[in-house]
C-alpha cells in the first residue's frame, strides 16, 4: 500500500511536471531566425520606408476619392503603375462596377430659436437623396435608438427625425462605441421613412466634441420610394447645442438642405499586384486596404494608410531578399465604404478561377502605432498565430486575439482561409473617419511605417508556417 | 537503494510541481473588486476628466516655464491653487532654490557656400553662454561623436565643432534612440573646449527630419572658465544640409549668434498636494511631473502631461469614494530639466522628516496613448506587480518590465521603495521634445485621459497590496 502510494505520488507529481513541459514546448514552432527576419523587416520599414511618401501623394495629389469619381480612377491608375514600377511579378486590374453617389453642393444647415439663427455644420449621408431644391425645415424630435424612433411611430409624422445616442466613451476600443452607434446612420431614415419624417439628421459617428460633420454609408434597404427621405450627419458640436435648444424650446425648426444623388453605376477596377511564390504558385495570401476613400477629407487614415502599408509588404519582402513560398498578393480593393463591390469581385474570381486562398490580412483601422491583430480562423491556426505572440510583442503587437478582420477580404471567407485585421491604436481613429479632416498631416510616419512592417512580419510567418 | 531513489525522485518530482504550484499560487493576489474598481477610475477619467482642460490652461494661458521664470512662478501658484480648489487634505509649497538660465534675443545662424546663405533653424542649449555680441563664424569640423572628438583634439582648434550623430530609427523605443544620442548635446562643449574650439552645435534630438530646434541640458562639469563655448542645437533638416554641403566644401564658414546667459540662482517651489492615509498616514506614495519646461513651446508633452495627470489620480480616487490607506501625494516637482533641484529637494526633506516613502510614480515621457510602466524595485515587489498584469492588460499596459523610471524620483531611491514610471507609446514624443512644436495641440485628449486612469489604477494597486 505504501509502495503503491508512492507510486501514484510519483505519476501525479510527474504528470502535472509533464502537462507543464508540454506546455512549454508546445510554444513556439518558430527559431531565432524568424526573430532575426522579422527585425530586418522592421529595420528596412524604418530606414527606407515608402510608404509615407506614397500617401503623401495619393492623399495630397490625389485627394478623396470616392467610387466612381475621376479621382478614384486617378487612384487606380497610380497604383497601378507604382506596382507595375516596383517589378512585382504581375500587376493587373480587375474590372468592377461601383456605386456612383455624388454630394453636388455643399449642404447648408440651421435652426432657428428665440429669432436666434444657429448654422449647423453638416453633410450629406452617402446613398441619400437630395432635399427639395429648397431644403426642408420642420420641428424636430430627437430619439436615441432605432427602436425608439420606431416606438414613436406616427408622432414623428412632419417632423424631422433627429438620431443622437453619443459614442460611449469609456470604451477603451473605439471602435467598439463606433458599433454601437452606427445603426443610427445606416438605418435612421430606412425606419422612419414609413412614418412620413421630413428627414433624418444623425450625432457624427465620433467620440470627439467638435464641428466636423462625418459622412458615412446609409441604406434604404427595400422600402417604397415615396418613403425615402434626406438624411445628413450633423457635427457633434451642433447635435449639444441642438438638443440642449430643444428641451427649451421643442417646437424649434430646423432647415437643411442637400442636393446630391446616385447616378448610374460606374466601371471602375481593384488594383492587383502580387510576387509569386516559390514552392506554391498557386496557393495566395492576399494583403490589402481599401482604394476608395468618402470625398470630405483626402482619405490617408480611412484608407490611404492600409493602401500604402499593403504595397510596402510585398516591397520589404523584395528589399529583403523574401522570396515567399506562396503567392503574395497586394489588392488594393475598390468601393469598401458604399458597396463593397471590389471586395465581392475579388472573391468571386477567385472561386471562379478555383484559387486556393490560405490567408488574407486587412489593414483598415488607420495608420496609428501596431497593437495587435485580429483574427478569424479555425481552432488550429489560432493556437498556431497566438503561438507566435513572442516575436511580435517587441514591436507593441500584443492585442492577437479573434475578431471582426476587414470588410474587403470577408467574401473570401470559407473553412480553410485564416483572416487577420490589423488593428493599431484607436484611440484617435473617430477624429478623422470620415470627415474633412482625414488628412495627410494626421498620419504619423513612423506609425505607419511600423504598420506596414507589423503586417509584413505576420505575412512572412504565415507563408512558412501556415498549413 | 531503490526506496532511496524512489524518496529521491519524488522529492525532484514535488519539488517541480511546488515550485510550479507556487508560481500559479503567487500570481494574483488580487480579485474581482479591484477589476471593478479599475474600470470605473478609467470610466471617470473618460466620461468627467480634467486633466484635458487643466493642461490647456497651463499651456495656452502659462505657456513655458523654465525655471525662474515669471511663468514657472505663475505655474507654481496655478497648481497651489488647483490642488486647494480640489480640497486635498493637505496642499503645500516646498521652496527650493533653482538656476536660472535666460535664453535672451532669439538665436541667429547661417552658413555661406558659394556665396550662398543658407539661414539655420538653432537654438542655445540650455546652461550655455552667450557668443560675443557679433556672434562666431568659423570653419566647421564635423564628428559624429565625443570620442571621435577627443581623437582629433588640437585639430578642432579655431573651429566650430559640429555633432552630427543621428537618431537610430530602427530602434522602437524611441527613448532608447534618444539616449544613444544625448551625450552629444550634454558633453559636446564640455570635451571641446579644451582644444580651442569656437563653439559648439549639436544636430537636435530627434528622428524627425525637420526644422524645429530642439533645446535641451547642456553641461560645462567643472572646465576652467577660459575654456567654456557657446553651444547649441540646429535642426535635423539644417544638419542634413550642412552635413551635405561641408561635404563639396570642407572651408564653408558657419556663423552663429545668442545672447543667453545665466543669473543667480532664484527662489521656487516643489508644489505639494496630498490625500491622508486613513490606515497608514505616515506612509507615502507619491505621484509626480515636472512643473518647469523648456522655453520654446508651451511644454504641453514635456512635461504639462505628467502634472495633470497627477493631480488628476488624487481627484479620481476623490471621485470615486476611494479612501487610500497610505497617504497619497501629488508632487509637482520644480527644475526637472534643468538642475533637478525639485527632486533632490524633495527627497532631502523626506529624509529629514524620517518619512516612509513606499512607492512613488512619473510621468514625464508625454501625454501618449498606454503601454504600461517601468520598474526599478527589489525582487519581491517585482513580483507582485508583475501579477497584476491581467489587470492591466484591458488598458493597453503591457510593457511591464524593469528600466528607467523617474528623473525626480530618482532621488527618492532606496532598498525598500518601489519606483515607477508611466510609458507611454514613444513614437511621437522626440517630435515635440524642448522643441517649440511641444504645444497643447498635440496633445490627444482621450490619450492624456487615459494615462491619468493607467496611473491611478496603479496607485490603487500599490495602496492595496504593497507591503
Amino acid at each position: 500500500m505504501k509502495h503503491f502510494l508512492i507510486a501514484i505520488s510519483i505519476l501525479v507529481a510527474l504528470s502535472s511536471f509533464n502537462s507543464f513541459k508540454t506546455i512549454k514546448i508546445a510554444k513556439p514552432p518558430v527559431d531565432k531566425a524568424d526573430s532575426i527576419h522579422i527585425k530586418q523587416l522592421f529595420n528596412t520599414a524604418l530606414n527606407n520606408g515608402k510608404s509615407y511618401q506614397w500617401l503623401d501623394h495619393l492623399s495630397n495629389n490625389i485627394g478623396g476619392r470616392l467610387s466612381g469619381s475621376p479621382e478614384a480612377q486617378q487612384a487606380v491608375e497610380w497604383g497601378e503603375k507604382l506596382m507595375n514600377d516596383l517589378s512585382f511579378d504581375k500587376v493587373w486590374l480587375q474590372p468592377v462596377m461601383v456605386p456612383h453617389w455624388v454630394r453636388g453642393e455643399k449642404e447648408e444647415a440651421y435652426f432657428t430659436d428665440n429669432k436666434i439663427k444657429y448654422h449647423v455644420a453638416i453633410c450629406a449621408l452617402g446613398g441619400s437623396i437630395a432635399t427639395p431644391e429648397n431644403g426642408i425645415s420642420g420641428e424636430v424630435v430627437e430619439v436615441k435608438s432605432l427602436e425608439e424612433a420606431e416606438a414613436l411611430g406616427e408622432k414623428l409624422r412632419g417632423k424631422i427625425v433627429f438620431f443622437n445616442r453619443p459614442f460611449d466613451d469609456t470604451l477603451i476600443e473605439t471602435f467598439k462605441a463606433y458599433g454601437g452607434c452606427v445603426d443610427q446612420r445606416g438605418a435612421g431614415a430606412q425606419v422612419t421613412g414609413k412614418f412620413g419624417v421630413l428627414g433624418a439628421i444623425v450625432r457624427s459617428m465620433t467620440g470627439s466634441i467638435d464641428d466636423f460633420p462625418h459622412t458615412g454609408a446609409m441604406h434604404y434597404g427595400d422600402i417604397p420610394e415615396n418613403e425615402k427621405v434626406p438624411t445628413a450627419a450633423i457635427s457633434t458640436i451642433a447635435a449639444n447645442l441642438l438638443s440642449e435648444k430643444l428641451k427649451e424650446n421643442p417646437t424649434l425648426k430646423f432647415y437643411f438642405k442637400q442636393s446630391c444623388k446616385t447616378l448610374p453605376n460606374a466601371p471602375s477596377f481593384n488594383v492587383i499586384g502580387e510576387i509569386t511564390g516559390s514552392e506554391f504558385p498557386d496557393e495566395y495570401i492576399t494583403v490589402g486596404g481599401h482604394l476608395d476613400s468618402w470625398d470630405l477629407g483626402d482619405g490617408a487614415h480611412d484608407d490611404g494608410a492600409g493602401i500604402v502599408q499593403s504595397i510596402e509588404v510585398l516591397r520589404l519582402f523584395q528589399l529583403n531578399g523574401i522570396k515567399p513560398k506562396h503567392t503574395i498578393r497586394a489588392v488594393l480593393f475598390m468601393n469598401e465604404e458604399n458597396g463593397l463591390r471590389g471586395g465581392k469581385k475579388y472573391a468571386e474570381e477567385a472561386k471562379n478561377n478555383n484559387e486556393i486562398h490560405i490567408a488574407a490580412l486587412e489593414s483598415d483601422s488607420g495608420g496609428f502605432t501596431p497593437r495587435g491583430f485580429s483574427i478569424d480562423a479555425n481552432g488550429k491556426n489560432m493556437e498556431l498565430i497566438k503561438s507566435w505572440k513572442s516575436l511580435l510583442a517587441p514591436y507593441g503587437l500584443h492585442d492577437i486575439n479573434e475578431g471582426h478582420t476587414g470588410s474587403d477580404i470577408g467574401p473570401l471567407k470559407s473553412e480553410t482561409i485564416s483572416l487577420f485585421g490589423y488593428r493599431p491604436d484607436s484611440q484617435r481613429y473617430f477624429e478623422y473617419h470620415h470627415a474633412a479632416n482625414d488628412t495627410f498631416d494626421k498620419v504619423n510616419k513612423r506609425e505607419l511605417e511600423l504598420g506596414a512592417a507589423s503586417m509584413a512580419s505576420l505575412v512572412y510567418l504565415l507563408d512558412n508556417y501556415l498549413k
